[in-house]
């Protein structure tokens, strides 16, 4: 799915004006989150992985260039386009990006792209898809593991993920975010993720009796199972599993009181001897639903959160954008903003700046680059030149232990609260040299028929 | 993406267990949704054609094998299920579903399959992520075509998809649910739909002078474009563009009160004789705001919207389900259902009938299959046996044109509204044999340790 007609149409005439006009100047674009979906503090950066894969594959086939050619809204487009340029076309610009795993906040580039006009420009659609897809789930599942307080929360949303695709890169999203593992398979062999899942209702409803459909299932199985048993009444469920002698590793509530049933079947199993039997909760789980089981004390030793991580519920679309931040005039950089009501941007190539003060971040400090903050940790790092990676793919597990000591790092009044701050809950400020250029750039000139330019 | 692997592993351990005990008898599965999600009045169903892709061609790869067989949830697996059963697994069972484009309620099956127990199980996590993904997006699109009576609305929300292949087919499902066209190039290209677009913001600021931007376009694809006026100030734009004697096909205006800066634009416009100017709408629309600008009378000639419609935004995930109905017994089929509290099905396979009085739905009927409906159209048609299609696939264009009439069939009350109706706003009766098949299977009966089988 990786095509390079995964994008909008305006990318394409776009990239036609720039070929007419001889235009390859480079441009540089940063990709960024506007503001917090509701109930958020801080996001968490994903999607790196998948976003340079793209980049580095991009090419138009020859079928592709032949069906482009009978748009009609590309009709009059010279033919060297798509004789010469599209057949040669790849991308060899340069990428900086904010690592996966790490928190960021809004306005700053989780992503910046240099390259040739068209290169910068045709790339715009997918990885803005692709960020902030990922970004958003990682964000939510950083969540849903903070509620559970160390409890192994499993990712179980691949059938209400918005589609295949998104199934698989939601499980790796989950994972780097703190998940333990997933349910999606496919996920587990391309990222190297655990995999988790036993059985569903319908092995139960396959047998005449419940019973049958454990014993058949830990015939296979053993006890290293996880037996699903509220089909029909889950506390009747445990007790015939004492009486049958049956000993699974663990046990999984899918519906009704969680907290009640979940007392219920742990009081059954431990008059019984089976104290080493888990118990695991699913069902249209959410990090408030987690933290109230939770915090009420529910012996709930595990948890598989599903639809609420895989299709981000509460906010399935964080409003990304990737702007121009710097043209090139007789080889010189030009910063550029756009003063359009409510959708302004800050000029410039920017640098992120974390400031930590005894090990807890204080604020960080959106710079130009080429400014520095003392004492400060950088967030942007070169991860593409020339079109290709500069270092291996880093593994899903290295990722997820990156994030949990960098969310480690977050104030926890940031980190540990699930709901709306009435104020930023985290500063981010303007570097001098950004606010002094912002203000040149941005000032009010009239009818807007000048350049916004540095001057 | 159409791999085997995208599945909850508790499919593959179930197909596991139904090999280890040598049970291949037919299973029955519907898949349907729960209830409406908020301000639905009624569901638009898609996806079929992707998941008749999928069931086509699912097999699992030597590749995908030998990864399965060092999963540690698979130790316990005989070797004969990793040697003999998977290489030679294909899906080869019987489909039935509801054809793309249909309006649909709860309960009512969108798909049922019926195949040996282990190809049943397999496609479950798929279907659902396939079906109900492409079905949230057509029923979003739906209401936003409706709100703008009329007035074409192109689908606009590549960036803002839940990745790349969500993007693809949101844009199918839109088309489907009435949009004109779309600005995703993949999409028009693999399902032939019409394509759009022109320019950015990113393009304007790439000039000098803003009317350069709209020359340099201009020079290259004549008037018959769409000139982005809003990125200093719209309709200073607006007065430039006929102060320069230019006299492009239409205008997009993408920020700011839409209302109020389309009718200054048009009123430019029109004392200047470009009164042939067209006026495109766009910037984070919904249905809702597209309603308000219609009853305004803002003289706004097309919508272009997108993250409402590729990402759901207030319904990202549809409570899609797909539940066993029916097991065999010796060759005898045994309708079966889920009793736990919240989650009760209804067993049996079922046909879906409406019922319509004077070219309006009066209301749909759930029947067993076999149960017929005086004078009503049933929804389910076969469209796979042995795992293969049985009908050509259908055009976009064929099924956009069906969706507009079978809308137009639904009652007003349903169809034009936009909020929340405060009962049932359409009847789905059961038909007398499934309310006393129903009754019979889930009575209760004890501690649920009896089969919900027939009798």
């Amino acid at each position: 799915m990786l095509s390079a007609l995964v994008t909008d149409l305006y990318q394409i005439t776009m990239m036609a004006g720039y070929h007419a006009l001889g235009d390859d100047r480079p441009r540089t674009f940063e990709l960024f989150v506007r503001t917090l979906p509701p109930h958020r503090r801080y996001l968490v950066a994903a999607g790196l992985d998948t976003a340079l894969d793209y980049l580095e594959s991009l090419r138009f086939t020859a079928e592709e260039i032949a069906w482009l050619r009978q748009v009609p809204a590309l009709a009059p487009v010279p033919s060297a386009f798509f004789d010469e340029f599209l057949p040669r076309f790849t991308f060899r610009g340069e990428v900086w990006a904010v690592e996966e795993g790490e928190p960021v906040f809004p306005n700053e580039p989780l992503l910046r792209v240099t390259a040739p006009a068209p290169q910068a420009q045709l790339v715009e659609t997918a990885l803005l898809a692709i960020i902030t897809h990922q970004t958003s789930v990682a964000s939510k599942a950083a969540r849903v593991v903070r509620a559970a307080a160390g409890r192994p929360v499993v990712e179980f949303g691949s059938r209400r993920a918005p589609g295949l695709e998104a199934s698989v890169l939601a499980a790796r999203a989950a994972c780097i975010a703190g998940c333990v593992g997933t349910s999606n398979v496919e996920a587990g062999r391309r990222f190297d993720l655990p995999v988790a899942g036993t059985m569903a209702h319908s092995w139960v409803l396959g047998f005449p009796d419940e019973v049958d459909a454990f014993r058949g299932f830990m015939a296979l199985f053993g006890d290293a199972t996880t037996l699903l048993i509220d089909t029909y009444d889950t506390v009747a469920a445990a007790r015939r599993i004492v009486a049958e002698g049956l000993r699974p590793s663990a046990v999984r509530l899918d519906s009704g009181d969680l907290f009640q049933l979940s007392r219920e079947v742990r009081a059954v199993f431990d008059a019984a001897g089976l104290s080493a039997t888990r118990i695991m909760a699913s069902g249209d789980l959410d990090e408030h639903k987690v933290a109230r089981l939770v915090g009420e004390g529910a012996p709930i030793d595990a948890f598989g959160v599903g639809t609420s991580i895989a299709a981000v519920t509460d906010a399935p679309a964080l409003g990304g954008v990737y702007k121009l931040v710097e043209t090139t005039a007789d080889g010189v950089p030009q910063p550029v903003a756009k003063r359009s009501v409510g959708k302004m941007t800050l000029p410039g190539r920017k640098q992120v700046w974390r400031v930590t003060r005894g090990g807890t971040a204080s604020h960080d400090v959106l710079a130009l680059e080429g400014e520095t903050v003392d004492g400060a940790r950088p967030l942007l790092r070169c991860v593409m030149r020339g079109g290709r990676r500069i270092e291996p793919r880093p593994a899903v597990s290295a990722i997820q232990a990156r994030c949990l000591e960098r969310l480690r790092e977050l104030p926890a009044e940031v980190r540990d609260r699930l709901d709306d701050a009435t104020e930023a809950p985290y500063r981010v400020e303007l570097s001098r040299g950004l606010a002094q250029l912002t203000e040149r750039v941005t000032a009010p000139r009239g009818a807007g028929a000048e350049a916004a330019s540095q001057g």
